[in-house]
């Protein structure tokens, strides 16, 4: 997932036509209730070039399955308007031309009020074509499965790009509000070293389920034992390397790293504000005081990777990282995910068991000192799903596992996600390696 | 008045308490009336660093009043919101730290409904106030009058700023519904020379009721006599320039306007639109068919100087401008104004009286060819308000008569507003002199 | 003169072909005499946009003999070489396109050796076209005298294109060695203000000699009576405003020159140095002390108007300032120009008559408040010299009087200098006016 | 090697302080030969950022043994100049401001000859040192070869920057005259696929000569068998994938790759130009109609990524690139080095073996789909040379081989250059893979 997102879904024998529909509501429904607490003005600004209006978001994934899914499969299907196809493509060149993503934020019309009624538009419309299901070709259900993992994709930008168009603000206004009862300031559990077998493994997505064609095609690959970290980076401990002067050495970092600390004054993580002597957090609820028992996230790679120069230690690689992820068998239902409602990862319990690896999935994205780029053997898919994953396979990182900002049925151990090293408002954290 | 706006009231003598409220009321409701047929969408965005979005002018002239009136003269005042101050200060640098003008359109909140909320305290305790008026020293008169006035440069800009919001969208939404019975090809009546006495004239204001700073001292001034237009340049005159090549010979324009028109491919005024060989314009009425015998609006200085170039002629100084003005007191109730509600330009009657000069007041403003600049002996007023007008006084161009975004009540011919050559999203015209 | 220089000569009556070769070589030698102490490193650089790299100069200067007088008049004339049209046009859209102005400082060839090779060859070809100078129609001495004129601007430009080039290296260094009995911190005689009696006067050039089309025509124009000062302001008086903070208060500054000196962190004019506590300035002659009793020079627009309204004084208009001129005849004799070596203005002797006005001619550019506007009824020339002044007719100011880096016969009371606000690398100074 | 040059030695046991001067002075002596042909003023712009003036590189060599040996080693030695240690420092934060990378065309001073008498300063007291190696400790050794590899790797920079420079004037200088037996038009014989052994290899360098740290540590690495091509991408072979109309064609492209093609108006190689229907090439012979047979170079990553989707085949990794080099023992005599004088790679024979595998040392660096990133266990060196390579190991991708630009002592199969995508100017080439 990324700004830039996603791609073609291979194999997907395990579709039973039965769900369909219940499935594709629901998580059309988890997009509108995202969208919920917010005002229409609030879902039309673009405060920074990687953010995009919450408004462009829910006409996007409506688009995604008028063009790929009605126009293709529904014989008769007419589309909502003529003008929303310049309006509400992302980046298919296949496409043709479209809305300079500098702008999104510059155009008002059509209303939110007129989106809405395209997503319903969509949404009859799919219930027609999903009525049909039985009649259409495998082809099609691949592109239904592509079309809810890509919605579910925009999902988890349409938290953090609501939480950065609220940042800005000097209101610092809530999205939602705080749980009362959350405890802030309790530490986490001292960080233990795991062992992991290295040797030759296989990498990839082997299951029967939906995989982006990024996940693929699965290989063998060779690495030697390392040691991971039991739990992500905390607060806490990436204070300490404020404290120490972290953004102020240059040794720690790469060069392009450091002229970007330099150029843009960062000293901290995003939405970190030091307040008379306090450090405070902006989160989804507003200004709260730093979590210091919380794992560290929305920092850049530079900052993880400096991180982990400073504490001595490294990134892990992301062939590293999956197997580990496939030695530790991470029980999803322990992670933090987007359902739980709480947009930000939470602290490990204090009497979490230092022989497991903890919050590999959700929380946090961890930053992997891995390319994006292609696995041995990669094909991009012909046709404009071609342009999904392929064509970003160069100048960004992986990150793997997730984050509270992630649906939980969308995550799985040989995910890819991919930015770019100075982005830093997904919910990214560190996992140190040795 | 400007992008910037403009600054201090001279000796209101002719200020009566008595209307005061009335006055003060009416003129409110005309903001408020402007933005009625908006979204909220609308109110937030900035789609070029000129326009500012609605919601931030409607509060931005309610901080004008709580600023230098409320907070200053009304016992016991609290303002609104203490951090208001920072998100709806313009320019004032003795007001201190302010968004960057860059930034207005990225910031959703506060709603607008608390933008509205914030009007109806501004009125409420300004009610009060001015209850207390008979008290009140006269600077205060002075204060309030300005304030008025302030108020509806800010209408001006939000009639032509929300043409701008509405324009970015491929939908070309309408403002309002076009009038029905628009006729727009009719051809206006041939232009016709006008001889001016120039000599030894007085310039700047001299009634007894408001003006701004610039529009003093009144002094002596010396021009050769000249000749004028009658009316100003039509949509069919600018369109042979254009016909002619006129946008790509370089010979007609000056050097920076040159560079302008091929770095951003100017090849008309701004809102035309050629399709399939015929000539639209957006106006606030979504798209429409150029109307020929309207004048050319929405043009920069450099435009309307290649046009007098190619032409053969010139445009006129403020001086002349304003010399013609009053020898020949053009009737305010002729031009067309904000109030008309119409926000364009209207064409001369066919029947106009060829010896008399038309459209000097409302319709368009009048390019002239002078910078602006002091007037022999101006001085800058002290504190706040000394930064309205004096430090814009270079690099910037007068224009003359006012527009038809403009209140009929704030326009005079001594009025100077002023604007950089380049900009066209006013209501900018041409006449013509020789 | 200007970066962009300036225009066509009218009805030079005055020239007789007797000595027109003796003066045409002594011009041009002129030029290469202020390229003598260069390193053919030195000619080729170009470390900021307005400065042009000398060998650009100097090709660009027979390029102007060249184009319009070889090629036009010289029967069989053929061209040095075919790309130099494009390398060394500076800004003739009529004669086709040119290398980019930013470019400059980035080509290395052709050569210096090559360049004094063009040169010799135009040179060469002058003298054979000068022989046949009795033959020559009118409109070849016009030319001829403004190829002079244009050489003699670009000999300014050299002097000051080449102290800023030097600037740049921290080696500071010299481009002459300092004279030895240079007294640097005498103080000036206070200075005195001087009764100017306004009414109409007439403004622009009434010789027989040669002009530029700016300065014409002659017009009658009407100021008021008003007072100038006696002489420039010196370095000691510009730094009492630096050390009453003028740069740090906002209250004294036009907007766009707070908001540029915020920018670029200025706090002294181009070429002053702190170091330990005292004030050094780079010179033609490396660095050395501040001279306090000189005239402060090299600043903006902006700077030379904030001291005005610092010290609650005003910039003259250029009406005024010519009619001062004309009323005080200043003797050119007493003024610093190119040719006395001395590359700085110099102090008024401390027994300089108080009753007269000095400066006037040489020494520094005198920023008026006046834009750079054409003169009632000014028409561009046709052809490629309509290029030479008319299109820089926009958002520049004029300067008056010629400074210690124009040659002496270039100079005279109505000639008209024009730069944009915020340049400050040539030999700008400041005269008070109230 | 890199715009940005490369690190530390480990383990020199290899040197015999027996030929220190010889090998010293011999090092030393190429870079002098390579800025002969040049005029004092070709040595003094930057006409990209990437490329830095040939005066800079002299000095900066001379700065590198100053600054790490002389300094460190020679008791009593003195800078040759206390500037030069901030006008010549290349990227190294831990000693110190610098000239701004993009400002050193802009200052002319120091001279040419100046730079050469600081070279001069800097070999006599080299001489001084290495006459006392026996008695230095092994550090030093490390450092003295570092400086030699430095000293080679600006080699290859002078190479290609004085091509870039000489190439920004439309004179078309040439470098050096044309050899005058080049046959331009042969074509190369037909390239064939060569089998190369997956599995565990080993990689990193285990020899017991010089490498940089980048080189290390060794470690095991699992491939897939594959097949790589028997040469290099031809001119003729890439001017087909123009003719497809392969620049025109987003299918090809990464992303990134794709807007910079669209930016830029790329449309073919560096240094192509098209005139009258043929295609020339600018060379250090000046402009020479196009080599058909000659390896295709000086082109971006994207454009040989490109190159590869389109031809339906891939860029290899550096990890199968160096199997397969250590498959093939290439021999580094067949190679065209910076030795030869060519400057361009050179066709392959036509009677060319086909079951062997030509031009992997020299002629070309070939572009991996690798990312410079750490090797496994890879630590920075602590200090100043810590900076060498490691802080570069992000957003670059790796090239192997060498070029005709590369001195052939200085090359090896495991050596890694590294390069931004972007990146063209340097003697880059396509390898096919499958």
């Amino acid at each position: 997932m990324s700004t830039s997102a996603s791609s073609v879904s291979v194999a997907p024998t395990f579709l039973s036509t039965a769900n369909w529909l219940t499935r594709y509501q629901a998580v059309r429904e988890q997009s509108v209730a995202l969208c919920r607490p917010l005002l229409a003005e609030d879902t039309v600004v673009q405060p920074t070039l990687d953010v995009s209006p919450p408004k462009w978001h829910l006409a996007h994934m409506s688009w995604f399955f008028e063009t790929f899914l009605l126009r293709e499969y529904l014989p008769g299907y007419t589309v909502f308007h003529p003008e929303y196809a310049y309006l509400f493509n992302s980046y298919y060149n296949s496409l043709g031309s479209r809305v300079n993503r500098a702008d999104r934020g510059t155009i008002s019309r059509p209303p939110l009020a007129d989106v809405y009624a395209y997503r319903a538009h969509v949404d009859a419309h799919m219930a027609q074509l999903l009525a049909l299901a039985d009649t259409l070709p495998a082809a099609f259900a691949e592109l239904f499965e592509l079309g809810l993992q890509h919605e579910q994709q925009h999902q988890e930008l349409l938290a953090t790009d609501i939480k950065y168009i609220l940042s800005t603000s000097p209101l610092a206004p809530a999205y939602l509000p705080a749980p009362t009862d959350r405890a802030t300031s309790a530490s986490a559990p001292a960080a233990t070293w795991l062992p992991v077998n290295g040797g030759m493994n296989r990498v990839g997505y082997e299951g029967t389920g939906f995989c982006f064609d990024n996940e693929l095609p699965v290989h063998d690959t060779y690495v030697a034992d390392f040691e991971l970290q039991n739990r992500l980076v905390t607060n806490a401990e990436y204070l300490e390397f404020i404290q120490a002067g972290g953004y102020q050495d240059f040794r720690y970092w790469l060069g392009e790293g450091w002229d970007l600390v330099q150029r843009e004054g960062w000293h901290a993580p995003l939405y970190w504000v030091e307040k008379d002597g306090q450090w405070l957090r902006f989160t989804h609820h507003g200004l709260q005081p730093l979590n210091l028992a919380a794992p560290v996230t929305q920092i850049s790679f530079y900052e993880a990777d400096a991180y982990a120069q400073w504490a001595g230690y490294r990134l892990p690689t992301e062939q590293e990282w999956e197997i580990a992820a496939r030695q530790f068998q991470p029980n999803p239902a322990a992670g933090t995910f987007l359902e739980s409602g709480l947009f930000d990862p939470q602290p490990l319990p204090a009497d979490a068991d230092p022989t497991q690896c903890h919050q590999l999935l959700g929380d946090a994205w961890e930053w992997t000192y891995s390319p994006y780029h292609p696995y041995p053997g990669y094909q991009r898919a012909a046709g404009a799903l071609g342009e999904y994953n392929g064509k970003f396979m160069v100048n960004q990182l992986v990150l793997r596992g997730g984050s509270c900002a992630t649906p939980e049925s969308h995550i799985r151990p040989t995910y890819r996600n991919f930015f770019h090293a100075d982005k830093r408002w997904q919910f990214t954290g560190i996992r140190l390696a040795r």
